[in-house]
């Protein structure tokens, strides 16, 4: 199955990264796979384009299927994989109901991680503010309160959406990862911080961490002050 | 069922909307509700965090379960009500696939259709640039061709994703919809505005149109020099 799958991707990027974890997870290895450089623009050649108008990375294909939003190719591994590897999602709606409001919650924690973390890199110089660094900081530590307080109520040990890993651990976690990578103090999410321990070392997780994060485990300091 | 339902809503917001599309495909008409005014903050008081902590609209609960993401109370309500009203997804995978793709680029043109429609509202006065207006701008545009060529590609009288109606046009006709209230040059998007035409009357659609509309159909003209 494996042989019929291209993935193009980047680094370090979450949504890269998630659909690497989906596709360790479902048993996936051996996919043939392509490492671009957004630094040198790799992303925008036409072998990309080709697939992804948005020359965007991932870049997903499964035999004739091309999927390249994040989220639209785990729940597409875990529906065509359904009853292989690790069950992400089970049959039934309820249990379903909290694993899909984390999925979705994850966008807010990402968006607003990189409006603080990735702020010079987004907004050219002469469009910057100190106010608006310091309302997306607030923002951002409200953020990580809502998800420390999730974490709280389910009691330690608990993943995201509850008692077992579920595709709401699969398309967080690359976000979650971040936080320690950046320097953020402890303090902000001592329970995230805890669940990031937890997990960091699952199989799935590990065989996808971000080669240039083994390389230079730590990143630029960009969280620090939060 | 629907009796077992609570939704809190905002008139004109998508997610709000594509939740209430849902119910509608779904036959889950009668269900409980309550209109909040934005305007007025009423969707920052305790019986909406009490449910939602991101005192956000939609917030929604069925029975015992609460599921505040749009996204996520929609793939919710087509997995507990698969075989009640119309199917939003199919069980075929490869069906899946493009459905989900589209589904999540809609987050893309809900983005930058507001980065642009509402700038004035989200960036404080003394946070704004001309620069950023302009960048934005043909941000948006670029987005609106991408949805041109989907559209272009799959044919006259097409869905989003395919030949019926799914869950990506649940989830996106909502954001569609903002580009001839909001005053949309109609070249900037010629089938996007035909594909309009054809889904504006479907009965879920007419049955949750936002009310503030229908008493005032044109909305501020802030598409208008796109």
């Amino acid at each position: 199955m494996a042989k019929n799958i291209m993935l193009f991707w980047g680094s370090g990027s979450p949504p890269c990264w998630r659909l690497m974890i989906a596709l360790e997870e479902k048993n996936l290895q051996g996919y043939n796979n392509k490492l671009l450089s957004f630094d040198k623009q790799e992303h925008k050649t036409k072998e990309v384009t080709d697939l992804n108008p948005r020359a965007q990375l991932p870049t997903f294909k499964h035999g004739n299927i091309i999927v390249n939003e994040s989220f639209a190719a785990c729940l597409y591994l875990e529906s065509e994989f359904k009853s292989q590897g690790t069950r992400l999602i089970p049959d039934n709606p309820t249990e379903q109901a909290l694993i899909y409001q984390r999925m979705f919650e994850t966008n807010n924690l990402q968006e607003k991680m990189y409006d603080v973390a990735f702020y010079e890199m987004f907004v050219p110089e002469e469009e910057r503010h100190e106010s608006a660094v310091k309302r997306k900081k607030e923002s951002l530590i409200a953020e990580l309160k809502l998800w420390e307080s999730y974490l709280e109520k389910m009691g330690k040990g608990s993943y995201l959406a509850g008692k077992i890993f579920t595709m709401a651990d699969v398309v967080c976690f690359p976000v979650v990862a971040y936080f320690p990578r950046l320097g953020c103090p402890k303090e902000r999410c001592p329970r995230l911080m805890e669940y990031y321990d937890m997990v960091k070392d699952r199989p799935s997780i590990k065989a996808s961490w971000p080669p240039h994060w083994l390389e230079n485990p730590k990143g630029p300091d960009t969280l620090k002050n939060l």
